[in-house]
């Protein structure tokens, strides 16, 4: 499903008594989904009662960019944490991403037939099934970091429980989505809304994933701060990204369907800013989040590679 | 809205050097919902955007028992534990509970357009907000925990959230919830699968409740199972009396709609056991759940009082 942008291969200059390294950026996506979609599997085995858990395995195992997995493993790492320390937070990340997907597909809100290039899965379960595999998922996800996380201090844990319910809920990705559906069919929306719903519905939980990374691995108020910036502008680059996407690929790029914003009539950054202005602002906040994690040195290549990644990405 | 059986003054007598006491269950559980009235009012003030606040305080704060929140609290107290301990999660679980009732009445689901004399959440507000409002209580709940709870270790804390965890999702509430949709209209559900779904669906948050309350005061493994066990036995006939109240009491006197079990063919206790002997097994239910937390004396006899008040509840 990941397509790193092509020669996406980063050298960095590095002090004199170093060489300069070179990074294989497609390399480590596949290797770091690989392991993340081994991990999916085995945290979700098939149960009774078999319906939900089906339902609640179609969805999160059908394939996308694990970009959130990813990014609180490549933090962790990058402060020396091992991946036991984070590995269940991944999961957790990618079972509420999954849930408020299989939620925001609904009839009742956005009403896609297709997600990922495969029917949704009320389509293919029904819109009660499909109701309680989201909260199934997002009750699970709680359950499973604390059940399977090692080596980690319990109020670290905590830290990761309680900021991970923030960026879920009506503070998070729950009011980022309300005002969404507020907001469609307006034709005057402005970039302080349109701000609002991004910051909330996508960025919450890309926040959380790289913040969980650097708690699970210990880090200290100031280093954690200087990676929330870091989420952040990646965060609302990635939305940019999408919108310009929305408009410019196709249906069997994006695995979904295309255009639906401007169908929706939802206001988008190309529809404010046009196509040019917005892929201009995606690059500046992609250069500043990666000015918030040069001073790590060698360890922040991943993390700088995936910023990169964000605006040359391709479905 | 909670009406205690009359003459609910329970007398025990006890060991010779103490005189016997009676407690006034009704007095009781009235300033314990109170309390916990207040602390749910508290614990989620009117922030923006409105609509989601708005509809998840609808319903949280739309009145009910508050069994659950009350069970955690005296259990706790039972145990020594402070209410700073416990509030937080009796809160926590009355959150969850109602995220159950907003996304069962959905019409996708049970379709119900009344709960405690008032329209439903979706009525209200429309399927795709009440659909969030019940992600934003859940995702809440375990955030709410970890923020407030006071003088608890940290790995008690995650006990709790892990058990609260998993009596939501597939292995409780959801799981419950699937088998309950999937024996609608049927004929022939045996009484393992009406087990199975009140074990789930009902029986799950109730037992939490009381473990919790078990957990965050301290309690050892050997208490924790007892009042398991107790909260086993309450759980069962708590479903079996709400099956009993659906054929026999008033919608007004339920404050949802009566009957609706028979006119969905459900399954019920009464279906298969008959009037009379469900209310006898729920009886025994009710004996063998006092029977477990007879040997803690005195400060057992709230949880005694409200296991009597189970099965002779009037609504």
């Amino acid at each position: 499903m990941m397509s790193p942008p092509k020669g996406s291969t980063a050298t960095v200059r590095q002090s004199p008594e170093h060489q300069s390294v070179s990074f294989d950026l497609k390399q480590y996506l596949s290797q770091k989904q690989a392991e993340v979609e081994a991990a999916l599997d085995r945290s979700l085995p098939l149960a009774e009662p078999k319906t939900i858990y089906e339902s609640m395995r179609y969805s999160l195992l059908a394939g996308g960019k694990r970009l959130r997995p990813i990014l609180c493993l490549a933090t962790c790492e990058l402060l020396g944490g091992t991946p036991e320390m984070a590995i269940p937070t991944a999961c957790a990340l990618e079972m509420v991403h999954t849930m408020s997907l299989i939620h925001d597909d609904l009839p009742a809100m956005d009403n896609d037939d297709f997600r990922r290039g495969k029917p949704t899965n009320h389509k293919v379960y029904g819109d009660d099934i499909a109701i309680l595999a989201g909260d199934g998922l997002l009750a699970y996800a709680f359950e499973y970091i604390v059940e399977n996380t090692q080596n980690v201090a319990p109020q670290h844990l905590l830290k990761v429980i309680a900021q991970l319910g923030r960026a879920v809920g009506a503070e998070g990705l729950v009011g980022g989505q309300v005002v969404d559906l507020e907001s469609e069919g307006k034709s005057d929306v402005s970039i302080e809304t349109l701000n609002f719903i991004h910051t909330h519905k996508t960025s919450a939980l890309l926040e959380v994933s790289v913040v969980s990374g650097a708690i699970l691995a210990g880090a200290d108020a100031a280093v954690q701060a200087s990676l929330l910036r870091y989420a952040q502008n990646i965060g609302l680059a990635f939305q940019i990204i999408d919108d310009i996407l929305d408009i410019t690929a196709t249906s069997e790029e994006l695995g979904k369907s295309a255009g639906k914003d401007l169908t929706a009539q939802k206001a988008t950054y190309p529809s404010i800013w046009g196509l040019e202005e917005s892929r201009r602002q995606a690059q500046v906040l992609v250069e500043n989040a990666k000015a918030e994690v040069a001073s790590f040195g060698d360890r922040a290549i991943p993390l700088m590679a995936i910023a990169d990644f964000i605006t040359a990405r391709s479905y």
